[in-house]
């Protein structure tokens, strides 16, 4: 199999991730091609030098494909990873950049046998979206999860290593389904909590004009992540439905307790709890 | 009623708080003169610059002291307005940093009729806490909300403005029970919910080694807020039950509804909510 820098990279939809995964490939690789649905979209990608080369027909670019990344919301992946596979070359490399790995893996798993399969989910992001704010330093220091199927090749597994590598990323493989039940409590429900708080405060106090005038710091924080896209975050959570509930039932437990000793007034089993917030908060983030 | 600048102006407590008052109040008053419980939080203060005057014992200072400003948690506040009371000069006007202020109005309603109360609750803020954090331009741009009783004179009033401008806040004047139900929607339930997901990651992902090398910026974000000083927010909650438990259950309603869709996989409502949740973030946070 040749090096990335001797591949071309056809990259499908040119967002926030796509975009800037364009821009930080591009001059690592033979060629890094942008496809998007709206021509005035490839036209910004070659314009912002993200691209060396764009077009809205992938069919177009796919015959001289060596890597191809699907950097489009799941359900849109999943079905073009049916509608792409049987017109891809052999021996193409075909990633992702979905935050659910389970139902793509098992998608991708219906490839033709002569492509290499390899979902992938880099965490990293912004509660921006769209190829205005793509950024090709996104990348850079975060972890970048690599699902292998068992009929991905070693040297299909070097490739996509290569490519999170080029972009300063750090490659870490996972089990899709262990990949899928970490990411519903490390980031889907933090994306529902965000939610669910705007939804408060929108019944709630945001009638007050003087809400605004004093909204804490911790509220900005908090509710921070309600701003991501919405197609992006409808398909993850559909995609990533049992593992979400879970994390949500776990979720409201604690705070029904966390609730129920304040109501109650009871001072000691608080202060342990929260104490015990306050460290691991501060373990996880040093 | 002197100016400010000629005051001797007390800061109980030199905590974040009380010690970031201290040193942006410094240089703009008579005197600033830090009391805190231990010797060497008095010396740390003194070596920092944060004070003019330091002392472990208040009944040392009230004599001389026209603005006696209480920055430790609500409970301990409650208990020093209590005893402090009868040993206040003629006209001292004693203020509060505390976050809820209903009990604190009430306590203070009870002072001599001779001293002038003044409920303040300053909209800053960090989860570090101690003398070591202190930083005179904590306050700086933010808005520092004021609670006169029926009591409390237009001088009185005035001299508090007059302190929240000199450390660079906006003063803004508050019901003691909308500033508890804005506060308890717009801080509190914020912090229980960063609670509440640090359990929730502590008793499943965090068993996985995997989980901290992959954690999202978004669980970081919606969890800073549980690094917030353990007494400080016992004594918040604690005095503020009734409008938490209100916004907990607002906020249980929303979260139930949100998972409920996403059970049902009932996209035409998700996607209606999540929109809404995207719009008013960015509404709330331009």
């Amino acid at each position: 199999m040749k090096p990335l820098s001797d591949c071309r990279v056809t990259i499908v939809g040119l967002g926030l991730m796509g975009g800037s995964l364009a821009g930080a490939l591009r001059g690592q690789c033979a060629e890094v091609i942008g496809v998007a649905r709206r021509e005035e979209t490839v036209v910004r990608a070659l314009e912002d030098q993200l691209v060396d080369a764009g077009t809205c027909d992938v069919a177009d670019v796919l015959p001289r494909t060596d890597v191809l990344v699907l950097a489009t919301p799941v359900r849109t992946i999943l079905g073009q990873i049916e509608a792409l596979g049987p017109r891809l070359r052999d021996g193409c490399l075909v990633m992702d950049l979905g935050s659910t790995k389970q139902q793509i893996v098992e998608t991708m798993a219906r490839l033709p046998e002569r492509v290499q399969p390899l979902g992938a989910h880099p965490m990293c992001g912004k509660e921006v979206s769209g190829i205005e704010a793509a950024d090709p330093s996104l990348y850079r220091g975060c972890s970048f999860i690599l699902t292998p199927l068992a009929r991905t090749s070693a040297e299909g597994v070097e490739r996509g290593r290569a490519l999170v590598e080029a972009v300063g990323a750090r490659p870490m493989v996972l089990d899709p389904a262990r990949q899928d039940r970490l990411v519903a409590t490390l980031s889907h429900l933090p994306y529902l909590l965000a939610c669910a708080l705007v939804l408060t405060a929108d019944a709630t106090t945001s009638k007050d004009p003087a809400a605004w005038e004093i909204v804490a710091s911790g509220f900005r924080d908090t509710s921070r992540v309600a701003g991501s896209d919405v197609s992006m975050m409808t398909d993850i959570l559909l995609t990533n439905r049992a593992a979400v509930g879970d994390a949500v039932r776990t979720f409201r437990e604690m705070l029904d307790q966390l609730a129920a000793w304040i109501e109650q007034g009871d001072e000691d089993e608080m202060r342990r709890a929260l104490s015990t917030c306050r460290n691991e908060r501060r373990r996880m983030f040093p």
